[in-house]
């Protein structure tokens, strides 16, 4: 079943019931100030950090479900109702929900009165506009009630929702013309302030959630907006809020527009004051004046859309499919954005309170988003080298305000230091920027400690060498990818997390995974090497690779499909002699995207075993069998349900390895089978079963062992989308930015007719037509530039605008 | 405004509108099990731990306010319909809310049903007991369904609200007769389940939330209520509730019962499965046998009954004021318990998560708790002992599970100490326990570290004696018994705690309030080692003391009151150079209590100074004139709006400081004043301003200088219940437990004719008739015990079981 329709052309997707299978929501923000807002107007903002900067307040997993957002209430004569539905939930004659790129407009109808609020953050100001568009429909003079409403938060995110013996008595606000400041706090340590202001005169307000809502009451049904009139009430203490109201009088067919700006100020502490007590509004009323006029909201909105435009035109397919053409060249690369934007910090999913910016996920997220905005991916690959420490290791997790590592969570992940030789050689083949590699770099951001980038990528490299096992195996530390296979923690005390805990000492438990990363990423960074010129040190670094493949050859092969792991005290994981958990994904997507063993046919081996194991209706599954009990010496995998999460769940992040290692071994079909089956666009007609977005992925699919196969969870903030990005724009479609030039090397489903990707690189927009007249997956019969014919499957870098390319698959 | 009224005869307080000013609460369970539930039916429960073991769900803080609780639900043709009102809200013709000792009974009445239900957790049994009495007093028979409603809490509460790309995926739970199984992570590291049942076959059952509520609905209106059905849902992740259903028929004036028991079990590792994946359910379903029939339920409320009363009899007043009998005798001592059993930990302000047993709040909840079980008050002494460095300070805080000190906060606060020092002082002049100073006491719960407790104390004492500043005051450390004067803390980072934020080095800050402590508790530890023949020991302590009152007579009094502090560099706080916090409640408090300088007057003047610039109509603020800006160098105090919390605010704990010095000056018209400001029985009138249950103390009331004064905040759990209690009963009152008997030396309003006290007292009932025929405040003119005339005012230890006192002041 479906609840919306994707409208391609505007770049939207169009909600057209209210009652998604959970609420459905989009992202406003490119820098500093972000807001979640769902199909009903739930949701909420924070400047940078979403744990120490939350402003305005939301309660996660509530009844009502999304229940706190940037509400408007109409009170039409005694009828209560919001343009999102919620919270009041009067039915609505129309509603409609139109996510976009960076904005969300939400428009009701009822009594032939029409709300339409446009939700946006303009690019680089750090406020939210909300522009509310009313239209009397009918053939009669309508007087009516607008009432506008946020809540605030108190700041820090987890203190605001625990530490109520001190919160409940500090919150303070001030009332100036149209404008309600927030500014609890600001009297000591804080030298921020929100605010929340009208472009018209206010008819009344309120700031004391008890007065608007009343004690007893819901947000469906709050005093004030059930009695039309506001109580200007000012908060001290307990729970501070911003609501405006307007009596409202329109003609019939008349319409009238109103401009709301929810605002984040910071002053110098010289500055904080305009006499005592009272703040310094300068910054907020110049913020107001930019947003007084239509005009005004109008021309920010389109500068919004021209930047995704440019943006998007980057890469672009045309297919005979438009599921998959709207993922690839609108949603997924927007979600890219967001993941690379968010880290894994605030979805409905994400509190925006337990985690920092990840190393291993900032790392990924980066190559979905380095040919977006490279500068931005520049500056994300020097400060996660910067936590990086000077063994090669890395905090696990850095802190958005502070970009220090983050000590409770610590380090030992021992895959982290090789996804920055991924980041850093996908950066540098996006844009040519070898200078990079001589930025001075911190080690755990201590200045003085500072190193080349390529000295850390050394190190990054040595980290894995100087951390093998007894079977020439990467040892695994606290974990690799698999946060929760935990081979070395055997934890039995249920308080505490199994990442975080100690870890048992003595244990050998290796990865084959690290070693089929190590492999794949060796093999990059030798590359890189030689075209630094470094052919000494590329050998050095290819003569441990070649260890590496031996070892895995030896130890890493367990006769169908590659081992996962071998244990704390040397035994097999992900082994045919297992009776749980016999085969995983990782490794044998590592493996054979790295093509170790294809002298002996291993990878198409592993692949086959992949399908007949791991595959089914909705994804690749992480294990099989799934674990039924708890295991000490494997930790959290084992504590999942079987087929939730890492216990067999279909972990959409991984797929794309198999993906990708299917595309290697030219089986176009079967890579682009499971494209699909975990594609949200191809998904849109089970939204009732899959329950979360049909325009983003999700972190996991429940798999085929668990209780509701198909059902989604913990949509949005996901490497998933980088992942999937990078395979079906450069192993799929095909087209893979190289240090010398483009790479044209499609594996297709062999029906396909063809495609044209029109693709700008360094400068040149490459337009690239590929015709399938023999129907293969996969081979390069000819390549054409500018009708020159070429030899070969590179396009050298044009110095030329723009550069047509044929490509003829046979 | 009253919103209810005191039955003194059944010890309960009885609400008769379910719309209180804030939703008031009770506590159920006196060991391990603990609920709060609030007069409409909202509420949680725990196991030992509010953080770690969590059983029900509650969100604080939540729009609609107090949403979560151990519902139920009627629907009786159409008309739903909720006992206490909520979550409904349907109007009922009859409603009425009985808060009793350890009990609750919620009853309501609507269309001629009526629905009765009683909480409590019964002695010694893990379980939460619901009797539910439904009686048609129609005169037609009558079909109606009856629902019940928990939400599980998935154990953890922090993770519970903060952590759901994991939590949405690992609910389980089982269903087995009639009865709900929670089991979520029992299948990994737990070993504990909790239970729902009822007695009664049920005719369907929910454990899925979203079936039972509706994805989009409110607990006001779940859509299995509403279609008066339920769908026999079996969770799998997401949110497992416990719902049951009974179709129910009455015959005009028929009354039937059921019994719902919510049950925590534990079980052994090697005890945990019936078979694969399914639970060990022997010791729920002997929990739930017990409690099969209603005579099993009445003989366990009745045990319950008895058992207050029996505690109760420890200390029991009659006077002419009902309003003072009524906290003396029942609520005030049940708070107490109340405190002593949570600390700070869980109430409807504290939000159970946040902080651990503390040090300094448990030593002095003692002192309002032993009279009444002193085995428990001895554990508790050896469990805070054991938390003590070896160089006599103490970590802040430890975690009721583990019994260890918490790192995160750590320790410096340089009063906690002494506290140890009154807390065995009290507890040994109630029981003549001696030997517990020989008992072997760890230090940092480190057993090869283990010193007698009467060590402990010598510990404590020369802590101070080691810490001493440039005044030979006490230097402040992180801060005294006000966590908010951070003299050293220096805090600009709005992000970091005051209280765990590292200090500034270098600084001399000193507190007067330490040094009065030193001087009360110093005394106190010589008198004790006096009687344990320690002559030469105590003459050294006095000497401390004697050089402490000097430095305090030369360095700590302004003139007309005692300084508060010396800041970091050495200036005065509480000083009448200061322009703003002049004057301090807890340096005079203290002071006054150690009588110091009486022999200039000091303590009448500084109680003089204390009525003048710090009293007003609700009580004594604690500083005068209140801090207007932030003071990098005073930290938190200076954070609060004016009249809040420690910047003026009427901290009701430090009120009985200034209380026991004027009855220490023999000023018993402004000690029983003081008394009755802030004594909540006495506030019932004024329920609508001061919000929180006029049965129970609260934290802090706003002071003169706040916006509102006289609105109250943080009731429950605050050290004001033990000091308060202390206050009235062995300084007001003046019934005082010495090492060889009884003092009684009451401190009485003028026009006061008497009263009289019985009291237990090792093993003796004392009836003690004390009458004031020449209306004095003080003095005892003659004193009888059992007919003969005893010279002074010490009541030996006696050997009879009833001994009458007569007392005649004058």
């Amino acid at each position: 079943m479906r609840f919306g329709f994707f409208d391609d052309k505007n770049r939207e997707y169009v909600i057209t019931r209210p009652q998604t299978p959970w609420p459905w929501i989009n992202y406003l923000g490119n820098d500093d100030f972000f807001s979640l807002v769902s199909n009903t107007g739930g949701g909420y903002s924070f400047f940078k950090d979403p744990r120490f900067r939350r402003i305005t307040r939301f309660r996660y997993n509530n009844v009502p479900i999304d229940d706190n957002g940037k509400y408007f209430y109409i009170n039409d004569n005694g009828t209560v109702w919001s343009p999102g539905w919620k919270p009041v939930k009067t039915e609505l004659d129309q509603y409609e929900c139109r996510h976009g790129l960076g904005y969300t407009k939400i428009a009701g109808t009822k009594n032939n009165l029409s709300a339409e609020v446009t939700y946006f953050v303009p690019l680089d100001i750090p406020v939210e506009i909300q522009r509310v568009k009313l239209t009397n429909r009918s053939t009669e003079k309508k007087s009516f009630k607008l009432f506008s409403f946020v809540e605030w938060n108190l700041w820090n995110a987890l203190d605001d929702m625990t530490n109520f013996q001190r919160n409940y008595n500090i919150g303070e606000v001030e009332v100036e013309d149209s404008a309600i400041y927030h500014k609890t706090e600001y009297r000591e340590r804080r030298n921020h302030y929100a605010f929340y202001s009208a472009n018209r005169k206010m008819d009344g307000f309120d700031t004391d959630r008890k007065s608007f809502v009343g004690l007893y009451n819901s947000y469906a049904d709050p005093d004030v907006v059930r009695n039309g009139k506001s109580k200007n009430s000012v908060v001290h203490g307990w729970s501070p809020i911003a609501s405006h109201s307007f009596e409202i009088e329109l003609n019939a067919g008349e319409e009238t527009e109103l401009i709301f700006v929810l605002g984040y100020v910071e002053n110098k502490t010289e500055e904080k004051w305009e006499t005592k007590q009272v703040i310094n509004k300068a910054k907020a009323k110049a913020l107001i004046q930019k947003f007084r006029y239509s005009e005004q909201v109008e021309a920010e909105l389109k500068k919004l859309k021209n930047y995704w435009t440019e943006l998007l035109s980057n890469y672009q397919v045309k297919s005979h499919d438009e599921r998959l053409d709207r993922m690839v060249n609108i949603w997924n690369q927007y979600q890219n954005m967001v993941t690379f934007n968010m880290s894994r910090s605030a979805s409905y999913f994400e509190s925006g309170i337990g985690r920092g910016m990840g190393f291993r996920d900032s790392n990924q997220d980066l190559i979905g988003f380095v040919h977006l905005i490279p500068e931005k991916a520049r500056e994300r690959i020097l400060d996660l080298a910067a936590t990086q420490l000077e063994d090669g290791g890395a905090w696990h997790q850095y802190q958005p305000l502070t970009k220090k590592g983050n000590a409770e969570i610590g380090g030992n992940f021992n895959d982290d230091p090789l996804w920055l030789i991924l980041s850093t050689t996908q950066y540098i083949k996006e844009t040519g920027d070898f200078p990079i590699l001589e930025e001075m770099v911190p080690f755990n951001n201590d200045e003085t400690k500072a190193q080349s980038l390529l000295d850390h990528l050394n190190r990054s490299f040595l980290h894995v060498v100087n951390n093998l096992g007894p079977h020439g195996l990467p040892l695994i530390g606290r974990a690799d990818w698999n946060d929760c296979l935990n081979l070395n923690c055997f934890s039995t005390n249920p308080d505490e997390s199994y990442q975080t805990t100690g870890n048992k000492k003595g244990g050998v438990a290796e990865s084959v995974m690290i070693a089929g990363m190590f492999v794949l990423y060796g093999n990059d960074y030798a590359e890189l090497l030689n075209y630094l010129d470094k052919a000494n040190e590329a050998e050095k670094v290819l003569a441990e690779v070649e260890k590496m493949k031996n070892a895995i050859s030896k130890y890493g092969w367990d006769g169908k499909w590659f081992l996962r792991a071998y244990d704390f005290f040397g035994k097999k994981i992900g082994s045919n002699e297992n009776e749980e958990g016999r085969i995983f994904i990782e490794s044998n997507g590592f493996c054979t995207m790295a093509e170790i063993g294809v002298e002996r046919g291993w990878p198409q081996q592993a692949l086959d075993s992949v399908k007949k194991h791991l595959d089914c209706e909705y994804g690749i599954v992480l294990n099989n069998p799934p674990y039924t009990e708890y295991d000490l010496s494997k930790g959290e995998i084992t504590s999942y349900p079987e087929g939730y999460k890492e216990n067999a769940g279909i972990f959409c992040h991984n797929n794309p390895w198999i993906m990708i290692g299917e595309t290697t071994a030219g089986n176009g079909d079967r890579a682009f089978e499971y494209y699909s089956k975990i594609c949200p666009s191809y998904l849109e007609e089970i939204s009732d079963l899959h329950r979360t977005e049909p325009y983003v992925y999700a972190q996991m699919i429940a798999g085929k062992d668990a209780w509701k196969p198909g059902e989604a969870k913990n949509s949005w903030l996901t490497g998933t989308a980088a992942w999937n990005f990078f395979a079906v724009s450069q192993y799929i479609l095909g087209i893979k930015p190289e240090y010398d030039g483009l790479i044209v090397n499609p594996c297709i489903p062999k029906e396909w007719d063809g495609f044209s990707v029109q693709r700008k690189f360094r400068g040149t927009e490459y337009r690239i037509e590929v015709t399938n007249p023999n129907h293969v997956s996969k081979g390069l019969k000819e390549l054409w530039i500018d009708g020159k014919k070429i030899v070969g499957n590179v396009i050298p870098v044009q110095k030329k605008v723009v550069c047509n390319v044929k490509v003829v698959l046979g």
